[in-house]
This record gives structure tokens, sequence and C-alpha cells, in this order.
């Protein structure tokens, strides 16, 4: 197995295990939180508008780690640096 | 094993590696947030229209981590770069 | 072993892997959803219909990623690439 | 151990995996539904039309997915096409 | 190791797995909702004819995923098609 | 190793896997009822009963899958298919 | 490693896999069975022959889950059919 | 690594993995049933003889499961028929 | 598999690794924190200005550990000092 | 590797496995039943000495497991049977 | 594999795994002391300067803790004794 | 690798394993313990005496699991019977 | 591999994984103790001294255990017995 | 790899794992304990002198605990007889 393909296949897998692992935390935390948000707005109805606007800050907040995630996966795919080193050599 | 056969392998691994995982969290988060709409509205029927808002917003957040996995594997099936740099080389 | 048998066995186990990994989610989210909307109908019997419409949309939301490991595990078998890279490439 | 039988492990392997794992998820969503349907029966006897109803709705959502895993199996045994595509091979 | 053994080993493992693995869930599952059916009866005692009929309704849903899974193992014992391919080869 | 020791081995590691895997989750399951079922009586000797048998009935179907997987521990023992073959095979 | 060896092995192996993994489900229902028995003896003192009664049997049919894996290690140790296979031949 | 020492190892290994993750169970079991013996005393003094009754019935179906571990651990030091049958062939 | 080939791989593994296990702590974290939030202004509206202040300094400090797995993720890929030091070598 | 090096190094693992091990659930089990005394002494402290009394006795059965793990790695160290022939056949 | 490249790739991987796992633990810590802190504030207003203080010198506490990680993998990146050493040797 | 590094890496191995792993049990259950103690002197002031005098008995008990692990740890440094037999062959 | 790159390769792999590892205990020990003292404070704003003195206490034995293993990690990097016996034989 | 260097890393990977995963169960258990007096202080602020008395205590004896780790940890370095054994082997 050369070292193309090696880069190739750890390529492949990292970029799948970053965005599938990633998305658990996010996806949990982003549940409770707008699990609660809607407790708290059928407590509370005069508050909606700022129970909204907390949630939705907090939501961009988790979301941002998963964005992280995301952007690390397309970067692995799109813009890999040691792919593209490699291939130059191969290449070359 | 040859250099474009462990691509493939590769890559066939995390088409449904990425997609099984990444679903596992989002269906608990929406699952929860679904679950916690429905006691809110039992609660405060008068609020349903704000609630089913704002869980609509927050199931579409949560959603989109779903989505991204379903990305990364549709990438991976049909524009997947290393799988056509490996075979371009093979077939050149 | 060659590269045909390695991309069979490969596609076999990720089919299965998909489908029984990827409705664990799905299929303990639906659950929670179910149980919370009978627990809020016998809470309040006169939002049954508001509870019935929010509980069949998170329920088609939940649904959706069940479907996606579905997809990917028809593809896999049926419409696969990579397996139809490999016996064009062996039966030439 | 040549791609026949390697194939023929691989299916075997997965055919079980994917139904009994597979099992888990419905299994334990479904025995939650039931419970919370009992429990709100108990707690609202007038009602146990609307959550009968909802119920096996519900139910009938999360067996998919078990019946999505019994389908991949049945196929995997049944109308493999990897195993008809190495024995054809083979006995060619 | 020749193909045959191989074959048989992997049915061997794979019998006493799928069945094993496969009555995890359902046995939690029928243990929760018998577990609540008895509550509920202690609960309604009036409402004992609706809540067995429920809870039967469920156990049999619940049971028919560790059918599926005893089924897959007989056949992996009795009506094995990779077993029978095998051994009409070895046998020719 | 030849072919008769490794279906041996594989038979007798099976033989104990599946019981004592396969006995986890009817215990946890039957103890929750049982659990439940005494909690029922202590609440409503009156419908002891109803309870009784709904709990019979019960630990009767939650029991059919330990014995699902005692079967198979004995089929594999007394009347393992792939261990005749391979010891009528090695006898001829 | 010759075939006798290997058959005692995995016969010493799985003669205390069976008993050990086996007594953690039993030993964990029964000691939630036998804790609510307690709790509703302490609750209902006139209900403690029915409490009583009700335990035995639910004891009974958890214990014969470890019974079976008692009996299945007895089995592999003084009547194991694999055992007396390969020391027949390697006697003969 | 001859038979004798196979065996031996193996032997060994079983001894202290029988005995250790067999008292795991029944120790968390008796753990709880003492606990809830103890919560019940200190509820319903009068009954305090009945309570103790019905434990000690309690904990001595526990501890059997501890005692089937024990025991088969005393077996494989003291009466290991596999290890009787390769050193009276060593010793040969 | 030479020097250059293998850190890359290992590079491109723990950027992946590293930001999407990274993730999970601060974004359940943050769901925490996000959700006691919203409990708490629906509970004490008036307070709803020190309630974010102190909401928005947590959330501060729990992403900044996500931040810092950001940072080594992206030291990872553009600034390792291991890559440049054997790329160095294989160019020389 | 010689055998009485390989029996030597079994017997060092699982000494320590055996009392580290089994010193897990015992000591739970008995944390948990110490716990509640302490509770419901508290809670009737003039049933103290009823409460002490099957508490010992409890504890005393708890640690039976523990001393059962302890007197195992015991004979393992100082009258280990394997250990006695291996090192008589090496001494021969 | 050479020396220094093993010492670069164990470098990598303990850089990515040091502050990735080392920031799950006080991720969740600082996430439930601030969840707790909220929950506070809204039940005791008038506390908040005092709750505010304690809560910053817990949070720093905790932070502390992730911080040693950080400076571990900043170390391992920057002034890593082990890599200078190798790399001293392989340019002597 | 010969004989006496073995037995010396098996000792180190396991000091380390027997001492840290036995010490979560206890730990955990003290840890336990110690909390109710503490509740229960807040609520029953007057039973200070009785409940410390419970508590030092049940900690004793339980620290002695994590003594015997110690002492364990000990005899493998200090009092090796297998590394004093390794030596004195050896070095004979 | 040469020794020293071995214990090279160990020392960095332990020096990241005590610190990691060893920070998950403490910090969430801390968070919960923190959390504790804040819901205290709440409830009791007359004893917040008495609270804070007990919780420095408190925070300061359990930062102890996270400075061993920082301390543990600081004498792998830079006073490591071991790594300067082996680099000393080696510029020997 | 000669056994100077077996025991050197051996010894390396111990000192880290026995501190680090040492202090899980004491930090954990402490966190508790901690946790629980500042509750029952805030309850009953009049026995703060009783309660921070047990407390002390009882983190002495869980203390002790993360103390033998440390110890352990420390004999590893600085009075490995293993290590010293070794090198004077290596040196003779």
């Amino acid at each position: 197995m050369d070292g193309v393909t090696m880069v190739a296949v750890a390529s492949i897998i990292m970029i799948g295990f970053t965005i599938s692992i990633g998305s658990i935390g996010p996806a949990l935390g982003e549940g409770r939180a707008v699990a609660t948000a809607l407790t708290a707005i059928a407590q509370q109805p005069d508050e909606a508008g700022t129970i909204s606007r907390t949630l939705f800050v907090g939501l961009a907040m988790i979301e941002s780690m998963a964005i992280y995630c995301f952007v690390i996966s397309m970067i692995l795919i799109f813009a890999n640096p040691f792919w593209n080193y490699v291939i130059s050599k191969a290449g070359g």
C-alpha cells in the first residue's frame, strides 16, 4: 500500500468520523435546550420573547461546534494539504 | 490489495458509518424536543402556536446535523475526489 | 483475496451495519415521542388533534433519519458505484 | 480462503448482526410506548380509543424500522447480488 | 482452514449471537410493558380488560422481534443456503 | 488446527455465550415485572388475582426468550448439524 | 497446539464465562424483586402471605435462568460430547 | 507452548475471572436487598421479623449464584478433568 | 510506509479526532447551561438580565475548551512542526 | 517463552485482576447498605439495635464475596497447583 | 519506521488526545456549575453577588484542569524534549 | 524477551492495575456512605453518636477491600514468589 | 525500533494520558461540589461563610488529585529516570 | 526490544495509569461527600461542627486510596525493584 493510498484512506475515514461523532454532542445539547425552551414557554408564556432570544443565542453557540466539525471535514475533502503534498510528489 | 480496492473499501465503510452513527444524536435530540413539545401543548394549549414555531426552528437546527452527515455520505458516493484520483491513475 | 471479493465483503458488512445501527436512534426517539403523546392525550383530551398533528410532524422528521440509512443501504446493494467499477474491471 | 467462502461468511455474519442489533432499538421503543399507553388508559379510561389509535400508529412507525432490518436480512439470504455474482463466476 | 469449515464456524457463531443478543431488547421491553400493566391494573382495576387487551397486542408486537431473530437462527441451522452450496461443492 | 477442532471449539464457545448472554435480558425483565407485581399487590390487595394472572402471562412471554436461547444451546450440543457433517466426513 | 488442547482450553474458558456472566442478570433481578418485596411487606403487612408467595414464584422463575447456565457449565465439565469425541480420537 | 501449559494458563485465568466477575452481580443485588430491608424496618418496626425472614431467604437465593461461581472455581483448581487428562498424557 | 506518509496519516487522524471528541463535552455542557437558563428565566423573569450575563460568562468559559481543540486542529493542519520537519528532510 | 514463565505470568495477572475486579461489587454493595442504614437510624432511632444487627448480617454476606476473591488470590500466590506442577517438571 | 517518525507520530497523537479527552471533564463540570448558578440566582436573586463570586472561583479551579491539558499539549508541540533529542541525533 | 523480563513486566503492570482499579469501588462506596452520614446527622443531630459509630464500622469494612488490594500490590512488589523463583533460576 | 525510541514514545503517550484521564474525575467532582455550594448559598444565605470555607477545603482536597497527575506528567517530561538511563547508555 | 527497555516501558505506562485511573474514584467520592456536607450545613447550620468533623474523617479515608496509588507510582519511579534488578544485570 503506497503513500498516496494511505493518505486517501485516512482522509476518507476521518471525513466521516469527524462529522458523525461530532454531531452527537451538539445534537443532544440542542435537543435539551429546545426541550427546555418549550417547557419554559408553556410555563411562562409572557416571557416567550426573552426565552426565544436566549435560546437562539444558545443554539448558535452549540451549533458552532458542529460547524467546526463540518469545516474540518470540508477542509479534509477539498483543501487537504497532506493530500496535495503526496499527489504532487506522486505526480512529479 | 491494490490502491483502488483500498479506497473503494474505505469509502464504502465510511458511507454507512457516517449516516448511521450520525443519525443517533439528532434522532434522540429530536425525540426529546418533540416529546417536550407535546407535554407543553397539553399543559398550555393556548400557546400551541408559539410552541410549534419554536419546535420547528429547533428541529430544523437539529436536523441540520443529520443533513451534514447525509451530504458527506453523498459526496463520498458520487463526488469522491480521492476515488476519482485513484481511478484516473488506474485507468491511465 | 482479490479486489472484487474485498469490495463485496465491505458492501455486505456496511449494508447491515448501516440499517441496524441507524435504526437504534430513531426507534428510541420515536418511542419517546409516542409515549409522551399518549401521556399528553390522557392529560388534555381536548387537544388530541393538535397533539396528534405535532406528533406526526415530529415522527416524520425522526423517521427521515431512518430513511436516510435505508436509502444508503439500498444504494449499497443495488446501485453501488464502487462495485460496478470493480466488476466492470474484472469482467474486462 | 477463496472469494466464495469470504462472501458467504460475511453474508452469514451480517444476516444475524442486522436483525439482532436492529431489534434492540425498536423493542425498547415499543416497550416504552406500550407502557405509557397502559398508564394513560389507567389515568383517562374515557380516551382509551384515541390512545389506542395513536399507539397503533406509533407502533407501526417504530416497527417499520425492525421491518427494514428484517428485509435487509432476507435480501442478504435469498437475493444477495454479491453472492450471485461470485457463485456465477465460480461456477463459470 | 477450508471453506466448509469457515462457513460452519461462521454459522454456529451467528446462530447463538442472533438469538442471545436479539433477546435482550424484547425481554427488557416486555418487562417494562408488563410492569406498567400491573401498576395500571392496581390503579384502575375497572379497566383491567382494556389494559390486558392493549398489553397483549403490545407484547405480540414486541415478541415479533424476538421471533424474527429466532427464525433467522433456525434458517441458519436448518435451511442455510450458503452451507448447502459449499457442501454440495465439497461433496461434488 | 483442522476442521473438526474448529467446529468443536466454535460450538463450545457459542453454547456458553448463548445461554449466558441470553439470560441477562429476561432475568432483568422478569425481575422488574415481579417487583412491580409486589408493589401492585401491596397497593391494591383486592386485585391480587388479576395481577397474578397478568404477571404469569407476562413472565411466560419473557421466559420464552430464555427458552429460545436454551433450546439453541441444546441444539448446538446434542443435534448440531455442522458437527455431524464434519465428523461424518472425518470418520469417512 | 493440537486439537485436544484446543477443545480443553475452549471448554475451560466457557465453563467459567457461562456461570459468571450468567449470574449477573439473575442476581440483579432477584435483588430487585427481594427489595420490592420488603418494601411491599412494610407497606401492607396484612398481605405478607400473598406477597411472599408471589415473590417465591418470581424468584423461582428468575433462578431458573441461573440454573440453565449452571447446567450448561456442568455439561461442559462432565458430559462434554466434543471433548469425548476428541479424546476418543486421540486415544484411538 | 505445549498443551499442558496452555491448559494450565486457561485454568488459572478462568479461576480468577469466574469468581471476580461472578461476585459483581450478587454483591450489588444483596446490597440492594439489605438496603431496602433497613428502610423497611425503619418504616414498619413491628414487621421486623417477617422482613428479616424474607430478607434471609432472598439473600440465600442470591448468594447461591455466588456459590455456583465459587464451586466452579474450586472444581477448576482441584478437580479439573481437562488438567487431569493432559498431565496423565504428559506423564505417560 | 515511509515517514512522510506516517506523519501525514497521524496528523489527518488527529485533526478529526480532536475536534469531534473535543466537541462532545462542551456541547453537552452548554446544552445544560442554556437549558437551565431558560428554566430560570421562566421562573424569575425579573432577573433575566443577571441570568443572561452569568450565562454568557459561563458559555464563554465552556466554549473556550472547544476553542482549544479547534486551535490544536488548526495547528495540526497549517502549522504542524513535525510535518514541516519531515517534508524538509524528504525534500532535502 | 517457556511454560514456567507462561504460568507465572498468568498467575500474576489473575492475582491482581481477581482481587481488584472482585472488590468493585462488594464495595459498592456495602456502601449502599451502610448508607441506607444511616438513613434508617436517622429516621427511626429507636430501632437502631435491630437495624445494626440486620446491617451486620448483610455486610457479612456481602463481604463473603470479597473474601472468596481474596482466598482465590491467596491460593494463586501460595498454593497454586499448576505452578507447583510446572516447577516440579522444570526442576526434574 | 525509524525513531524520528515514531516520536513524531506519538507526539501528534497525544497532542490531540490530551486536549480532546481532557476537555470532557471540565466542560461537563463547568456546565453543571453554571447551570446550578442560574437556578440559584433565580431562586435567591438577592444573593446574586455571593453566588457569582463563588461560581467564578469554582470555574477557575475547574478550568485549571483544562489549562493543565492545554499546557501539556503546547509543551508536546513546541518544547518536546524527546523530539528535540531525536532530531538532534538524526541531524548529527 | 526472556522469562525474567516477562515476569517483571507482568508484575509491574499488575501492581498498578490492582491498586488503581481496586480503589474505584471502595472510594465510591465510602463517598456514598459519608455523604449519607452527613445527611443523617443534619436530619437527626441527636443521634450523631450512633450514626458516627455505624459509619466508622461501615467504612472499616469497605476500606478492608482497598486494603486487600494494597496488600496484594505490596506482595507483588516485595514478596513475589514467582519473581523470586525466576531470578534464582536466572542467577543459578 | 530501538530502546531510546521506545522509551520516548511510551513517555509521550503517558504524559498526555495521565493528565487528560486524570482530570476527568476531579473536574466532575469539583463541578458537583461547586454546584451544591451554590444551591446551599441560595437556600441559606446566612451561612455563606461556613459554606464557602468548607467548599474551599473540599476543592483543595479534590484538586490535590489533579495535582498528583500533573506532577507525575511533569516528572515524566523533565525528570524521567528511565529516559535519563537510556540516553546515558545510548550516548556512552 | 531488550529486557531493560521492556521494563522501562512497562514502568512508565503503569506510573501514569495508576495515578490517573486511581484518581477517578476518590475524586468522585470526595466530590459527593463535599457536596452533601454543604447541603447538610445549609439545612442544619447549628450542626456545622459535627458535620465538618465527620466530613474530614471521611475525606481522609477516601483520600487514603488516592495516596495508595500515589505511593505505588512513586515506588515505581524511584524504588522499583524490577528496574534495579535489570539495570544491575545489564550493567554487570
